[in-house]
């Protein structure tokens, strides 16, 4: 327990305070008149009210308030921003200690005004708003005639990161690399997979934050959303790590790395391995601002299938292949994803925030599951997730039974099903020449990764 | 990262899938006719859908179904038992993996019938029962006529824990007594809280378990819910650690333990630990049954009371002192909690839960804290929990400043508000002849903290 990893923000509080009245003001100057109450919400209960899980404060909040508050709410209208505070039981300070004052919360947020709950109404009649007229965020109902507008304000004001947002998004990734590069480190001398969990939870915690997301600790990679990870570290296996940590202030980090349990890639790894590198590598580079997201997930199909034809597993010309989906077989889900203060930035929003409004999501399966296609623009954060995966089920699946029998070649997909899963994932912020690759310092080459693996620690 | 924690379940799968049958049997022999289904429930969403808080079902599915399945539900009537489970996504194998399937449902729980949800309706059509006659657990309305005699019923059942139940909270109380040892041993080469958090978060997640509630890890023990844990561990600190593991078939425990962050505890800090260790113990050993357990609160009241007089911080007769509730300045919660798969155990149900049906809450402060109050019996769960608070603020609480007032010695209590707060607490099954204590490997005598401080590991 002697890896220290002690990292908090340096941005100053002062410069993040106005960062975060600039975006009130953005969003005011979208929104003209519409009243918008954003709401920070509540701790769910974990089976009974006094037990909740930690909480976690919705992402519209934290994005315009910068404050984790339970229970409260700013309400942004005419440019004014009005902090609203929820009464608090007489006994409060005595179980949760003395609330944060007024002062600090107006130093680190600077809103116009703060008052409390019991004085919201008076508030509203005040400056003439109804409570029907009000658009509350997060989204609970869709039948608001402005909830559209507002969504989409949001969205324009979110979906390019600010100076605080991108320090933040930086300091995530790094307590992220902090937790892979220990968790690499320390498995040739774990026995299960519990114990990577436990050493990436350790180093999120220990860091202040938390897991951005449940943790993917699996040697079945094939199980793209295993959340159990209770297996045996057997010798012979991949084990695929997807794991991220969150920032005390909220920011999320999103890393996937598979590395051989016993500290050697196999010779049959090694393969596939290098076709998702070079693939990811390649989807990387071209992440360019004026490049839409959808051509590099095509793009990137491309690569994997490609690298397939080339070991014999698939049957075709990678262009023919990629245009029928058979690459889904191998690699059903999208390139990646927005990145924010959400894993899935602004996920709640639906499609308004991942697909530009001239873009549909397709109903092939495979491209489906595409949760981002933008024409990338500097300053966007986002993430590069290719993998290929030997889903003994999806090949069975019943959209795409007759392609995998046309185009795999079964006897030599055998040498390789073993592997089960392999995904490489990192986090990037769109840059003019080249993208700022947040969790680059994770290793990733084969070379890089056995390395690691069989450093003393 | 070299601690291994390997603690799963040594009880047969066998026994207990009989024993979760027996439960229920016990149930329908209470509830007669009425149809109750028992909800597992879902992972509340972090900000959005995709990304949830980890699954926890609801305590009553696990206690009477024994299994870990979202959106599932059992359906108790006639002594017959239907297991519901949801109607799965097409692609649900390709994210998830393959289900568990009905023939291991079965042996895990032994329940008559396996159906899903679409075919809920033609179930209840078939056995004459109208939806609105469902009472439905958890409990969301009590207008039901019989929500209050399934709860009864419910309560009598979980309030004498099964071999099964014992089995898990002593597995419960050993994850967590690795944890603290751990924690304790670290604790000289930390130094932030969040290092101990850490370590705690690690043990537990190592264990295939994770913590019961947030951990209270501070060395503000006067901040009763402190859920804070970023400040730094300075050398005359006391660091009071509230932190327990739940097993992943669900079971709680709850401990705390007080230590000194520079490894000795000082004179004054030594003075007020013996007080709350010498009436933690007296209480543990009056922990039998029949004894009334606001009874024990109260003896316990008059022992910290007793010892804040012969250290001249209080001045009056102790008997005097906890009539008026004057201990409750320093002691101002109740003695303990029952225990279970919930670590206040069914406090969902309220006080028809913690409270016998002839007792009723007192409004004096510091006893209206009490969350149990029943004659002991044999195969109750509970905690053991007293503590000593210096807390500014309750000295000036509009209901007791008076009393603070007349009975403080305000000079002789400034030699000890350094010392902020020192809780004792352990888990208990009550035993003919004596308590069982599941915690008692967590050093909790001056000595033996030192010892474990000072052990280099």
């Amino acid at each position: 327990m002697s890896n220290h990893v002690q990292i908090t923000s340096t941005f100053s509080q002062t410069e993040q305070a106005q960062i975060i009245k600039n975006r009130r003001h953005g969003l005011s100057m979208l929104i003209g008149h519409v009243p918008v109450l954003i709401q920070a919400g509540y701790a769910p209960a974990r089976n009974y009210r006094a037990n909740t899980y930690p909480l976690r404060v919705s992402s519209h909040f934290l994005y315009f308030c910068g404050l984790s508050i339970e229970g409260a709410t700013c309400l942004i209208y005419q440019n004014q921003s009005y902090l609203i505070l929820p009464d608090l039981d007489k006994n409060d300070d005595l179980w949760h200690g003395p609330s944060i004052s007024h002062k600090e919360i107006y130093e680190r947020c600077l809103v116009d005004r703060i008052l409390t709950n019991s004085e919201q109404s008076s508030l509203l009649q005040s400056l003439h708003i109804s409570e029907s007229s009000l658009v509350l965020v997060p989204f609970i109902s869709d039948k608001h005639p402005h909830t559209n507008d507002v969504k989409k304000a949001i969205v324009q004001i979110r979906l390019r990161h600010d100076a605080f947002s991108q320090h933040e998004l930086k300091r995530a990734a790094r307590i992220s690399t902090q937790a892979h590069r220990l968790a690499m480190q320390s498995t040739r001398t774990s026995q299960n997979e519990a114990d990577i969990f436990a050493t990436l939870e350790y180093v999120f915690a220990q860091a202040h934050g938390q897991s951005a997301y449940q943790s993917i600790v699996t040697t079945q990679g094939e199980v793209l959303h295993q959340r159990q990870h209770t297996q045996p570290l057997k010798p012979g296996s991949l084990l695929l790590v997807d794991a991220g940590a969150e920032t005390d202030t909220g920011y999320a980090s999103d890393v996937t790395r598979t590395w051989p349990v016993s500290g050697h890639f196999s010779s049959a790894q090694k393969d596939i391995y290098q076709i998702v590198l070079n693939a990811q590598e390649k989807a990387i580079k071209n992440a360019k601002p004026g490049m839409r997201y959808r051509d590099l997930h095509i793009q990137t199909c491309l690569s994997l299938t490609q690298g397939l034809v080339d070991l014999n597993i698939l049957k075709g010309h990678p262009d023919n292949l990629v245009e029928q989906g058979v690459h889904a077989l191998f690699f059903p889900h999208g390139l990646g994803h927005l990145l924010g203060l959400d894993v899935h930035d602004m996920e709640d929003l639906g499609d308004i925030a991942g697909y530009a409004p001239e873009y549909q999501r397709s109903n092939q399966f495979g491209l489906a599951y595409l949760r981002l296609d933008r024409i990338l623009e500097k300053d966007m954060a986002l993430t590069i997730e290719p993998g290929l995966y030997f889903i003994p089920r999806l090949l069975e699946h019943p959209e795409l039974k007759s392609l995998a029998q046309t185009y795999v070649n079964f006897n030599q997909l055998a040498h390789f099903k073993e592997i089960r899963g392999i995904r490489i994932e990192d986090d990037l912020i769109i840059q003019e020449q080249a993208p700022e690759v947040l969790t680059k310092d994770i290793p990733k080459t084969i070379q890089d990764i056995q390395d690691l693996l069989n450093t003393k620690h």
